[in-house]
């Protein structure tokens, strides 16, 4: 089928806009993968633009592996997952596109996330990645906890993990808090001998730089350095938090996703690593699912729906 | 004198280059003042040329009010401190400028505040603003504790008291905190109703906007807000701390100054309360110290001169 693909209308494009790349599948009414896309950064949060470039992109190159001429586009539906759209403001810039598909599902990247770990069912995520965010999709009712962004929101995450960690080394370096490893393996991975060039280092820094830090702390923690032990259970005791609120909506299966989440599972309370279970599927293919959901339900009759 | 003033090369300028405004002295060799200017923002690392620009054009109407023609500008020496220059980088930029006085003499920021406090004499100073530092200088040994900028150091500044008040309404307002009076004052204060209008309206702001909150900190505290008396007991122990340090040194003076210094004082440790004396002059004030100190021991060989 690979190579002489056609769209009958029960292909499904499945879209997820990531902060620094944008992933697109094409799957089949049987959920076979025709095939996939990388592109840029597409989240529009922070930049409509690229983030649209980048969803255009993905998808082309999704249906160019599979063998689909460009301009089928046009005949295609698309489930797309978007950080920010449950924001009043990134909600309407988006809902204003004039986008080259025959129809357009748009949800959060949370819910097509759960939908991909969950198989298309109800349940939870945990993410902790460069930002942290709980969400639960049960009874067609979503929840979501915690985001917030950096450096206010976000705790538990890699960025918030690589900020604590640069506070307590400032502290230590100008002698007004206690100097542990955590001190000289900061150092080493920057490469600065004192405050006043890790100040430079750090300055201005946006949350992805500080996210590159957090290994700091779990490498020091794992070494038994108070300090970095006491900022990955402040961490890790929100996310379980977190979790175990996100578990009282009793979703029938709930998964930590997300690149932190190795460093961060032997943090966790016993009580959610005991419930976790391994997500069974990525977001994008989620994005497919979600789209397949509201044909469904919603009918072809709207280009742009949404459904958050 | 005021209207017919001639420089003859007695008079000094001094200029206290801030993050929102610059402010010039004029002053004469006995310390009388003979204009004052103020434009705006005069802190290069947050853009070199309107630094410039704003120091110029400060200088300049502090000549005006002294009755004297700008194109006397090139005859008179300038004090001027400024952020930032203790770092290389910031040092360098400001070293390769073409400026219009007879010669500078370049200190940081800190300096001609602890100048200005103590009259020229040696001493310390705390500095709690939108940001917060120590410094001390004596025996023309400085010392700079603290500082290290937002959102990763100037632990007990007006933006860290924002930012955590931020981070535990956030959490309040998730389920993941406790409830307390400090999210009212917030929400009243942002005019925002829940944690998506909240989190709107700080993202991405910066360290002057987060200051702007820290009050809601201090009418919580006084208002038995648990919370919010935790932050506050946690950022002004830090500012005791980093003062019991700088006291360490003997300074002779010690002060604090600053916009929040009012809110944060009853908070201090009773043994800095004690110590602090009254600053007796401004920053640019003590900028013409620095200037005519530096006069007397380097003589005007260089026009380019920095003593930090």
């Amino acid at each position: 089928m690979k190579n002489n693909a056609k769209p009958d209308g029960s292909l499904i494009l499945g879209i997820d806009g990531g902060g620094t790349k944008c992933k697109a599948v094409l799957m089949s009414a049987d959920n076979v993968v025709l095939g996939e896309g990388t592109a840029g950064p597409g989240n529009p949060v922070y930049g409509l633009e690229q983030a649209k470039d980048s969803i255009t992109n993905s998808a082309l190159m999704a249906l160019k592996q599979a063998g689909i001429a460009p301009s089928e586009l046009a005949n295609i539906t698309v489930g797309v997952g978007l950080a920010g759209v449950n924001l009043p403001n990134h909600y309407k810039t988006i809902m204003s596109w004039q986008h080259p598909f025959k129809q357009i599902f748009l949800a959060t990247d949370l819910l097509i996330a759960s939908l991909g770990a969950h198989n298309g069912g109800d349940g939870a995520v945990i993410v902790t990645g460069t930002g942290s965010c709980g969400f639960s999709y049960v009874n067609q009712t979503s929840t979501i906890l915690g985001g917030h962004g950096f450096p206010q929101g976000d705790k538990g995450s890699g960025a918030w993990f690589g900020l604590r960690a640069v506070e307590q080394v400032l502290l230590s370096l100008d002698g007004l808090g206690k100097t542990t490893q955590l001190v000289e393996v900061m150092q080493r991975q920057l490469n600065v001998k004192n405050s006043e060039e890790l100040t430079e280092k750090v300055a201005g820094k946006p949350a992805s730089f500080f996210a590159q830090l957090a290994n700091c702390v779990f490498i020091a923690a794992d070494a038994g350095d108070e300090i970095a032990i006491s900022i990955a259970h402040e961490g890790a005791d929100y996310i379980s938090a977190m979790a175990e609120k996100l578990m009282s909506i009793n979703p029938p299966r709930i998964s930590l996703i997300g690149g932190l989440g190795r460093s961060l599972f032997p943090w966790l309370s016993n009580g959610l690593k005991n419930a976790l279970s391994a997500p069974l599927s990525t977001p994008e293919v989620g994005a497919v699912y979600f789209a397949r959901q509201n044909i469904q339900a919603l009918g072809a009759d709207e280009s742009l729906s949404t459904v958050i």
